[in-house]
C-alpha cells in the first residue's frame, strides 16, 4: 500500500482524488500495489463530500508522516506551492505537479533536490495537459538530436482560431463567445498573448536540450492581430493559422519562439482543430513523431498527475535521472531565423510590393485597395527591415515551410 | 561507462549500431553515462568495416562477459532469438528488441524471467517503428481504463490505400509498384493480409488489459479486396479507407480485430497517409491521444531500440514492472460488435435493397448497374447473414463511426 497527499482541491486536485477512486482497480493491476490517497490539503472545507474524511489544513500533517511517499502538487501558482514542493523532495517524498509555472520557474532546482534525496519531480501534467509528452521526451526520444519543436500548446487559442475559420468571425466575437462557454478565461491575457504556450515551450525546450531556457528570453506573439481577412486568404494556400510554440536546433544553434504561423495541409498538425494540443517533435535519428490529445481539462490533467504517481510509485526510493541543468541555454535572436512570411499591404500596385519586398507570389487580390502575397525566404531582420520601410503593411504571418 | 551488445547486423541492428555511434554525445549527456557497444553477434565478416573490430559469431563471448549489462536483439524470427534473450536475461542482462513475432508470441514468459533476475526486457521497437506507444501505454496511461485503441499499425498497406486513393490505380498495380520501390516485400502476404497489424495489435491490446492475447484468436482482414470503386464512394462520406488495428473493452467484454475501416474526416487518423503510422488510444479519463511517426526503417526502428537501452541503462539492477501475465485475455467474437457498413450491391432497386438490409442510406450511384449505401448500425452476424441472403454484395467496408 503506497500513501500519497494531494496539495489543493481544486480543478486538477479534485480530478487526480477522482482518477485515483475510479480506477483504483486499474490501477492497482497495472501497479501490482494499492494507492491510498491519505491527505488532501485545502483551506476550505467540503462538508459531507467524500473528500472531507482526509482532508488537513496544514502541511505539516503530510510532511511529517512518514508514511506519505508522494505528494501530488496541484495548487498552482508559485508560492506556496514552491516551500512545499522542496519540503516534501527534502523529506524524500517524491512530488508530482501541474504547475507549470513552477516547474518553468524552479524545474532544475527541484530536480537537483529530488535527486539528492533519492526520490523523484514529475510534472507531465505541465505541459499538453493529457497528452505524454514530458515522458517521451525525457526517455522514448533521449537518443535523438532533436532537430525541432512544434506545438500546438494552448487549447484556448486553438480554439479560438478554429472558430475563426470555420465560422468567419472576428477575434474579438468569438472570444467573448469562449469566455462565456468557458473555453476562455475571464482575463484571456494568458492564453490569447502566448505567454501559457511560452511557458510550456520553456520547458519541453529545456528538457530537449538538458539546459535551463528563461521564458523571458523566449519572443513571444499572440493571436490578437489576427483577422478573418487573414484567414480568407488561407483557403488559396491550402492552409490555416495556428499559434505555434516552437524550438529548433540549427547549425549548432537554438531558436525558441511563439508566434501564429501559416500551417499548410502537409503538416500533420493542420488538422488538430478546436481545444486539442498537438506536440510535433523532429529528432535526427527517428524523423517526426507527434503527439495529440486534450490540452486541459479536469480529468485529463489529473490523469497525467496520476501517471507520474504510478512512475514515482514503481521507483520509490530511486531518483530517475532527467538532464535539466540549472545552466543557461544560449537561445539565438530569431532575427537570423530565414523564413518566408504571408503578407497584406495597403496597395495594388504589384511592381511596387516586388521592389520593397522582392520576389514575391501574389495570391488573389480578396478585399479591395489591398493585395495579399508570399514572400521568398529571408532572414526575419531583413523582412522586418523591408516591411518597415515599405510603411503599408497590414498584416504578416510567419510561414512554416 | 555501460557496455552493450548486438545480436544480429541486419537493417536494425546495424541502425541501432549507427544511432549509438552517432548520437554518442548527446546520449550521453542524457544519460549522465557513457554506453559503449562491445560485441556485434552476426555470422557474417564485415572486412574492412568499423563493425569489424566487435564482431562475434558465438554467443557465449556476450552472455558470459560480465560487464555486458544490456542486450539488443534485433535477430527477428523466433529462433535462436528466444534461446539468446532467454539466456541472456537469465544471466540478468537487460535485453531491448524490435522483434515483434517473439514479443508477441513469448512476451509474458521473457518478462518473468527478467523479474526473477532484476533486469528489463523492453520492445519499444515492436509496433509502430519509431513512434513511442510501448512506454506510454505501459507507462503514461497505466492509470486509464483503456476504451479502444485504433491503429494504423502497417506502413505498407498504408501507402498502398493512400496511393490507390489518391491515382484512382489499382491494388495490384499500386503494389507492384510499392515493391518496385522497396515499400513492399516480394512476399507480401504478411502485410497485405494483415498478419503484421495483427501481431501488433495484438501486443498492444496486452499491454492495455495486462493480459494475453493469442493473434491467433483476433479476427484479421486484409486489404486485397479493397477496390478503386470503392474509393470512388469515398468523397461522398468525406472518408477514406484504412487498414486498422482495433481493440475495444465495451460492456466488460473485450475485442480485437484487423480489418479495413471506412474513416471519416473527423477522425484524427484520417490524415494519417502514405508509410506512416499512427495510433489512437481512448481512455477513460484522458479521452483521446493519438501517437504519430514513422512506423518502420531504418533508423527509426533503430532509435527506438536505442530508447530501450537507455530506458533499461537508467534501471540497472532494477526491474520495472509490467503488467502482462500468461493469463489469457477473453476475446469475445466481433459478431455481436454493433456497426454500420458501406456496402455496394449489384442491384439498382432501392427498394430491393431496403427489403434486404432495412433502413439504408443511398450514395450517389457511381457505376452501371450497382448502388451504394450506409446501413444502419447493427450486429456484424446480423449484417453478413442479410449479405448473404442478398446475394448480390459486390464489396463491404465497416464504418468506423
Amino acid at each position: 500500500m503506497i500513501k500519497a497527499a494531494i496539495l489543493g482541491f481544486g480543478t486538477v486536485g479534485s480530478g487526480v482524488f477522482e482518477v485515483l477512486n475510479q480506477n483504483k482497480e486499474m490501477i492497482s493491476n497495472k501497479l501490482g500495489d494499492e494507492i491510498e490517497v491519505k491527505y488532501v490539503l485545502d483551506l476550505r472545507e467540503f462538508e459531507g463530500e467524500p473528500v472531507q474524511k482526509v482532508l488537513v489544513h496544514d502541511i505539516d500533517v503530510i510532511l511529517n508522516d512518514p508514511e506519505v511517499s508522494i505528494v501530488c502538487e496541484t495548487m498552482g501558482g508559485e508560492r506556496p506551492a514552491y516551500d512545499f514542493t522542496k519540503r516534501a523532495l527534502e523529506k524524500g517524498k517524491s512530488v508530482c505537479t501541474s504547475n507549470k509555472e513552477l516547474v518553468e520557474k524552479h524545474g532544475p532546482e527541484l530536480l537537483q533536490i529530488a535527486k539528492a534525496h533519492n526520490c523523484n519531480y514529475q510534472f507531465e501534467a505541465s505541459v499538453g495537459g493529457g497528452i505524454p509528452i514530458i515522458r517521451p521526451l525525457a526517455t522514448s526520444l533521449s537518443q535523438e538530436d532533436i532537430l525541432s519543436i512544434t506545438g500546438i500548446l494552448n487549447g484556448t487559442t486553438n480554439y479560438i482560431l478554429s472558430k475563426m475559420e470555420k465560422e468567419g468571425a472576428d477575434f474579438d466575437a468569438v472570444l467573448k463567445k469562449a469566455q462565456e462557454h468557458g473555453y476562455a478565461e475571464r482575463n484571456p491575457e494568458a492564453d490569447v498573448c502566448g505567454y501559457d504556450a511560452c511557458r510550456k515551450i520553456s520547458i519541453l525546450t529545456s528538457l530537449a536540450y538538458g539546459k535551463n531556457v528563461n521564458f523571458e528570453d523566449i519572443y513571444t506573439e499572440g493571436i490578437t492581430e489576427i483577422t478573418t481577412q487573414d484567414f480568407a486568404y488561407m483557403k488559396q494556400l491550402s492552409a490555416t493559422i495556428k499559434l505555434f510554440g516552437k524550438s529548433m536546433h540549427q547549425d549548432g544553434k537554438y531558436y525558441a519562439m511563439v508566434a501564429p504561423f501559416v500551417v499548410t495541409e502537409e503538416n500533420p498538425l493542420y488538422s488538430v482543430s478546436g481545444v486539442f494540443n498537438a506536440i510535433l517533435v523532429k529528432g535526427n535519428m527517428v524523423g517526426e513523431t507527434m503527439y495529440y490529445g486534450k490540452g486541459a481539462g479536469k480529468l485529463a490533467t489529473a490523469s497525467a498527475v496520476v501517471a507520474d504517481v504510478i512512475d514515482c510509485a514503481k521507483h520509490l526510493g530511486k531518483h530517475i535521472y532527467v538532464k535539466w541543468d540549472d545552466e543557461k541555454l544560449a537561445v539565438s535572436s530569431i532575427e537570423n531565423a530565414n523564413r518566408r512570411f504571408f503578407v497584406r499591404v495597403s496597395t495594388t500596385d504589384h511592381a511596387q510590393v516586388e521592389k520593397d519586398f522582392g520576389k514575391v507570389t501574389f495570391l488573389d487580390s480578396l478585399f479591395e485597395g489591398e493585395c495579399g502575397f508570399v514572400t521568398e525566404a529571408m532572414p526575419e531582420k531583413t523582412f522586418f527591415e523591408k516591411a518597415k520601410a515599405a510603411g503599408n503593411v497590414i498584416s504578416r504571418i510567419r510561414m512554416d515551410a
